[in-house]
């Protein structure tokens, strides 16, 4: 049973562009010291489509073995082709992955029918031998899953919960409606982490748990016990911050605001650049709006509300 | 001040395409024994577009002589040119509406820019006497108000609220935190009116309420009060109906579920055509589900959930 | 039988918003002399729906009266419902304009199947004495007339061509193969009137022959006569200007580049205001480098290529 | 320098997934006889993406021993990863293919601004010793390469053309208006190839010449001796099966109506599927229209027109 917070983890690079191992330790260290339910590795936060196939199995392998059960990891296995995503697939299930999270085939969008979808998805959850979350992430695929679509899928037994960074919360609540109460709908960005789980959403991953993982738990704790007015007040108060590090400016972005939170961002690789200093100063401000930086500090802590 | 839910009301009409007055007298019957907080006149429901100059004004006259202050009554104002606008927002002050619902012009989309728009609400504002809701409906005109845009425009003493039908919560969600307490922020459609409210808006513009105004204040009562079970259970419950009557099906479906449940829907006016039979049959099973009908039962009733 | 190149006239405005028709008068007479084959009146670039029905009516009569059978002239009459759209064309087709361009119904674009807009323009092809052309606007409209749709209202005898301002231009070549040969398919743009005629196309109804009337109608000649390599750089010289007075800047920057070239553009109405300063310049410098105009001299020619 | 008729080559499968080399061999023989310029090996409708790293090797190197010089063969090489796809383009340039064609990085649409693709293809061309041609396919990537983007890359001495499948004939136009003659703009669809050349296209690299290359060679031969009457009519008879084995019905329909022809198309790789049976009616009955194919006869012929 999949529920509360995962954060998709940025992959930090070093500056020849390699995977620098010192700093996923050290962001590691901090996340497992808190309320976080899990981690996703090989996300879209992850740069996953930058990374050799070696490389995805070196750094899932690397990141079970730290977090040694200590907390649930999940593993971005979507390929363009059936087949590789059902070898990725199972590759990541030996390796130990509590589950995988899996992005629907997007090039031929236009051939990707809920038929053709239901028949790729329901494969790769017969080939695996460990769970499958869905993964509706639109923006970057051109792809929606739709609520019949999913609720088909929610049946199979081996298909146990959805990643909707659709948006669209009238789909998510479709979703909700529409599937058991043990499949777990996750809401895939914090920007309307509150409405979900007011929906009925039994958790999330949030691009923003990276930086601010209590917080995130926070929100969801207090959802949870029905406080909601300062549910409601946290959720305003993180949107602007959310909002540049995921479709405002992206990983370059997260990436910045980690640097700026004591952990170790770094930059990302090549197309994608470090932020230009116009946009560094928007997300030092939002952080200092926010309250997790203090002005002009260069360090940092992530408060309470 | 204007919170509550709204329902902008249908245009029923007689098979030669008249306005059906006595079908709107026995509508208003109806909806003045509800906890609804108002009416809207010349909405998108009430076929607005399809009204000539001297219909607007003879309806809007009607139903404030009829509502006589017991409920608030709005009426849609929003012409492609600002003088028209004007003209029309004058002559609605001058029938004894409440307020004036405005939505933007559309027709040149692509040269609406927040500067536009600000000078044509502003300069409306400013030309009238009466409180101004703007009204986001992007599906119909293809044009999004942005949320700084919002956010500026609530600060004129006579913009006091906003009707919001792009369906975005985020976007919702950032203008209730760009405005002040007193701006009215509307959900415009029942799909996302739960998480609506838990974000902050004060109440809402419901097609839906056309045929379900009890549950529909049911639902905004329960999420005041902090009952948030039983308000998620009603809201999965009303997305398949509410749907239908909207995005799903439009105008025609709401007239005939209106025409089902007791009301008197009536036909639309031309190029709106009644459902075909296979799209009533949506409509009837839709209602029954959603337990407002009994099955081959002509006739019906609201049930509390 | 229609054909050759139309222009959709701009509807100069003096500064207190009220029709200028001493400016008008001052267009129609440089129009009449040129090898134009018609005009258009209430079209998008007229600003039709910024003008009352009375204004229409009177502006539509004054034309017909002063081009009094030399050129051929059309009236935009569509309206959102079928029965204004039918009482607007006989209006015009009394004031004897000798076709009407009707714009499908569009506010309520979620319903409008090709079968609703089927019997739409049909009804208001029975209902009219003068023939129709059917305008696609997507742009503007949201609303995309489907080659299925088009070819099936082709074989109304009462609907003779259509105007295509979708830009697409395997529609267009599809709308050409799926038509009758006397069925006159325009192109609704100059940006790509050398690709449509190349195709089949009869005409074309071009907002960039208000000021340069004499190259459209020159590029239009040259293609019939196979000077093809002349079109194609009359053509590639057109695009700049052709979209800073279209999707670029629109019907502002329009009457902008009219004044410059002699013509008496105006002001545009609101909510639509002349150009700012940057955007003057942008359509004086494409004017200039298009060889209508020289550098800092206020009067203007239009020369040939 | 780049002109004429290149055809995308499809990759056969046989039933079991694996690359159908005899096939290969087959289809081979049929296009060296043709009167097209070159191949593309790795494009879209090769379905590069389901291919493993070792595969696309293992056949741009097949392909290129058996050309061994007689036609150009180009090789798709784009990656989400700078790096990768410059390491792609090397790889291909030691297997002797005479150019590279690049599609943009898309998964992070979103921060794909114009220069970060500027910076991304510029390396790419830096680090390649062999000519690199863009490809702007905005239906498969959600990216679309500004014109202005691709004049700038255009200076750049081993950028030398552009693969333009976004259907845009204004921007086509746009594209060879702004960069050197030298530059070879090639239409990436036959559904515009006429238009396309009467503006100044240098050639067209189209999935419809896997089945009709004679046919796309003669069009494409008509224009250049400005013939176009031939190539209009030529043209609209293009345009069905063009339609269905492209964006209507995808690369299955271009498998399958090769085999319907003699070629070898063979199955798509999953997710992909053979087509249902009333789609492969719907290829076969446009054949039959088209005239490549008799009625009820299970060989074929591509006839003159």
């Amino acid at each position: 049973m999949f529920e509360g917070i995962f954060t998709p983890i940025a992959t930090p690079f070093s500056d020849d562009e390699g995977i620098d191992y010192e700093g996923m330790r050290h962001n590691l260290e901090r996340w497992m010291k808190t309320d976080l339910e899990g981690l996703v590795v090989l996300g879209s936060n992850g740069e996953f489509v930058f990374l050799s196939e070696a490389e995805k199995e070196e750094l899932v392998g690397w990141v079970v073995e730290r977090v040694s059960g200590r907390k649930k990891v999940m593993a971005g296995t979507g390929c363009e082709s059936t087949q590789a995503t059902i070898e990725l697939t199972r590759r990541m299930a030996r390796l130990g992955v509590d589950a995988v999270l899996v992005l629907p085939p997007h090039y031929y969008r236009g051939r990707m029918t809920d038929e053709i979808l239901y028949r790729h998805f329901t494969e790769v959850a017969e080939a695996s031998s460990i769970p499958l979350f869905l993964y509706n992430m639109p923006a970057n695929t051109g792809i929606h899953l739709s609520a019949s679509l999913v609720a088909r899928l929610s049946r199979h037994p081996n298909i146990v919960g959805i990643k909707d960074t659709s948006g669209n919360i009238v789909h998510l609540a479709e979703v909700v409606r529409d599937t058991a109460d043990d499949f777990a709908v996750f809401a895939g960005n914090a920007g309307y982490l509150l409405p979900a789980l007011a929906l009925g959403a039994k958790g999330a991953t949030l691009a923003l748990a990276n930086l601010l993982p209590e917080d995130c738990c926070r929100l969801y704790g207090w959802v949870r016990e029905g406080r909601l007015e300062e549910a409601q007040r946290l959720q305003l108060r993180m949107l602007e911050i959310n909002f540049l590090v995921t479709s405002g400016l992206g990983v370059p972005a997260l990436k910045y605001a980690m640097d700026l939170l004591g952990y170790r961002g770094g930059s990302p690789r090549r197309p994608l650049r470090p932020l230009a200093e116009s946009e560094r100063k928007r997300v030092k401000e939002a952080l200092v709006r926010y309250g997790a930086l203090e002005l002009d500090t260069p360090c940092s802590k992530e408060q309470g509300p």
